[in-house]
């Protein structure tokens, strides 16, 4: 009686190879390099096979190191210091220059980094898309699908070249605009507050108006650059959030909320870290790092910093890779790298301070630590945004900041007993789901890799305009007809009208 | 270091006690029924008390029967005569008298059958909310959870009453009248079918335009009956549906497609069926049956289907408690009841001739069998277009058939490959998803109970009014502002004129 059932493996079988499947992976940097991996390391524990495409200038990824996945470097022509560089460029002006800018030079200068962004991506594509060579490797390494974050351009158009399936791994694209253009996703203005727009789900009359303004202006000013029918082929887009971080919000069969998916229990940290850590008694540790982007800040905001740090009884362990600041206190030791996720996982953990990068959140999420954020740009001010909606951070700003500030929101997360529930009650809606998020994304991208697609949860609003998508065509076409019957109804009222007056008239002629 | 896991393990443990949870399920009947009694059976297994709500005159409840759930029956004020007086009125309207009235007929009919309904469900009600010590039973209950299919209203007043979660397990209201008014699904006519309107999500001008109307229509007329704010209220909504059934949409955080939940292998026959099974050899057998509401046809239908049987050579197993047919081929046998399920599953089942009930067609999918469809009434005709749709079905119409029709239909299906190849595509995606139905809506009823509901799911799209959800507001303000500035545009360049004319015209005067 199980034939079916056979006959279904036998199916899977035959389309993923006996060996497992043969996995692509295109570049990526930063934290996005960070959340992939786990799912990478899975997959290849599984049995399957992983390439992953390299610059051969980057930041993160780092060939040299000996590595199980299979490394497809491609040549770039620019160097390490132009990475490096631009980077710097877009740290100064987030963190300092926005401030004292009007709105029309923050929407210049925000073009101008947007230009060179484009430019240098088109640069890497050089190296893929545009190189022979590659292209030709590409096609004889007979991939089974494309695993990609949108946001570093051209996966759509390798994977259609390619003729394979594509799932895509995202965190949010500025105002939802790859979700809501290329994938179909809706987003009701009046409830989904637009990425970077700092709202969030509960909006007054003037938040709404401003989001609603947020999302219009976004769609005017970048929809000419979006490839929105090549992109829209992916087959299946792995968020990366979920409901213990984002506000609920309406989505589609093809999209799977895997926030968190790098997140694993802590192991025993180095010894002299432990001794330390065990050394501050009942009132426990503060873990603070600002991210691997920022290696330092100004002398005046580190001395702010520590004159802080000094005036709070918990043990405090800092990554910080600048010079150290003359107020820094006894109870505080500087580390250029510390374990994160083992730090935040130790019993002894009572606050964690942040820049509020995604990954640092969930990793505090998933061992319940309140947190105090420092968030400095892209998706940071946003994500520390959540947090506080949800009562489990306290976010103080960089630039206004005083030592007082930071000591009382230190204070707040740790003394006041509300962070801690909130963020218990995060925890437990991160670790109470079906299933892992990790397990959820390597299952989504084997389905993909046996059916060769998930065209089952495509929606039809890819086939229609977007005055078909809203309706407009009809709604124009039912004005139209009221207002045909309106002037008919008219046109027949003074017909008759004067019909009736008419013979009126005529009587009275004939009486006269 | 996992003094937070156990943490959250310890709270799901006080918030269910030791002995598991105390669920109520309301009352229900027909093939909602049989499909919740396979989630009602997984949860006593788990070492929950399951308690059902049953009133003293029902068709599909027995409380006689020897049952592991708890019965607590409520009394009403009618008798099982009017009840089955009731389905057969819908039947015989629905299967022979629509296709003779006009519109407004209809339209008037169904009012009326509507008005029946709600007579009769005053009646239920008066049985549970209205009866003091049936409530203060229910109160005394201590349940940690209301597991009702919404259909049967005032399950949303009583789980307010004992202030209790509410879980819905629902397949659809006409036009998705519940789903979006209540739960604040989004449905764009453009590409979501409106439940009943027997469209699919591929549709052209005129389609969308009737799609339109058809949730306009709804809207106007079923929107003064519905208890929007109370039923609002439900944590989760168990939708019966999956994509190998569905059309692709958006849907919610709380909505969670558990499709085919009853779905299990099959077991082995009766002996004296499977012999007969057997000796139909390499031609197989075709299960036939017109669901448990319909017993007979009439005896010229029940002629016309007996004679095209007669005329396939595969042997027939028809579920009919009708008259014997005079042209019953040898091939034919009939039976009072079938284990349904266990034929479909079997080896040499080629074909399944259904009414096209949600449960029975999902049966068929699980087992990878190929339909012919009589539909008849309620999600029926819709559901079998949806198998129409994916390739897997042939329709036949019950009123019009020939013997031709339905010999030729039941031909095709066996012996047109795609048939059999898009049944095999929808089994796949059935049988290929993370977690099966069953466990997917027992974890959801379990999360409810663990976490006292689920509001972490719950869209901000509650607490709007409809002219603010679609921003309607915002639009009149950004309209009102445009035509203010276009008014001060004209004003003041009228102004401008009328000084400039104004000041030649007094230059003109001097100068004569």
């Amino acid at each position: 009686y199980l034939i079916n059932d056979l006959f279904i493996k036998l199916l899977h079988l035959f389309s993923v190879s006996a060996n497992g499947g043969n996995i692509l992976v295109w570049y990526t940097e930063g934290s996005h390099w960070i959340n992939i991996k786990p799912v990478l390391e899975t997959l290849i524990n599984r049995g399957h096979q992983v390439t992953v495409l390299v610059p051969t200038v980057s930041m993160f990824m780092n060939t040299s190191e000996p590595s199980r996945f299979h490394y497809e470097p491609f040549n770039v022509s620019f160097s390490m210091e132009d990475i490096e560089l631009i980077y710097e460029d877009l740290l100064h002006f987030s963190m300092y220059e926005m401030d004292q800018m009007s709105y029309l030079q923050i929407y210049i200068r925000f073009m101008d980094l947007m230009k060179t962004d484009l430019y240098y991506t088109l640069k890497y594509l050089d190296g893929v898309l545009k190189s022979e060579t590659m292209m030709k490797k590409l096609k004889q390494g007979n991939y089974d699908v494309l695993l990609a974050d949108p946001i570093y351009l051209g996966s759509d158009l390798t994977a259609e070249i390619l003729g394979i399936p594509l799932v895509f791994t995202l965190r949010f694209f500025l105002a939802h605009n790859f979700e809501r253009h290329c994938a179909q996703l809706p987003a009701p203005p009046s409830f989904v507050p637009a990425a970077m727009s700092k709202l969030t789900d509960k909006m007054n009359f003037s938040e709404r108006l401003w989001n609603f303004l947020f999302y219009a202006l976004n769609d005017i000013v970048l929809n000419h650059i979006l490839w929105k029918e090549v992109m829209g082929r992916a087959d299946i887009w792995l968020m990366r959030t979920y409901w213990d971080f984002d506000f609920p919000r309406p989505f589609l069969p093809n999209f799977k909320f895997v926030g968190g998916l790098h997140c694993r229990p802590a192991k025993p940290l180095p010894e002299d870290m432990e001794e330390f850590v065990q050394s501050s008694g009942d009132a426990g540790i503060v873990v603070f790092t600002l991210g691997s982007l920022v290696k330092n800040i100004t002398t005046e905001k580190g001395n702010i910093i520590a004159s802080a740090l000094a005036q709070i009884p918990q043990k405090v362990l800092w990554r910080y890779a600048g010079e150290k600041p003359d107020t820094l206190g006894a109870n505080t030791r500087i580390y250029k790298w510390i374990p994160q996720n083992d730090l935040l996982g130790h019993p002894k953990t009572r606050a964690f301070i942040t820049h509020g990068g995604t990954n640092g959140i969930y990793e505090a999420i998933y061992h319940s630590v309140p947190m105090v954020g420092i968030p400095m740009f892209g998706d940071q001010p946003e994500n520390m945004i959540h947090m506080e909606t949800k009562g489990a951070a306290v976010i103080v700003d960089l630039n206004s900041m005083k030592t007082e500030d930071l000591k009382d929101a230190i204070n707040a997360v740790i003394n006041e007993k509300t962070y801690k529930e909130n963020i218990l009650r995060l925890s437990s809606i991160y670790h109470d789901r079906p299933m892992s998020p990790l397990d959820e994304a390597v299952f989504w991208i084997e389905f993909t890799m046996r059916n060769k697609g998930a065209k089952h949860l495509r929606v039809q609003a890819h086939e229609l305009t977007w005055y078909q998508y809203h309706s407009l065509d009809v709604l124009a076409f039912l004005l139209a007809v009221v207002l045909l019957l309106i002037l008919l109804f008219i046109k027949t009222c003074s017909f008759c009208f004067q019909r009736c007056c008419g013979r009126k008239e005529k009587t009275k002629r004939k009486a006269e």
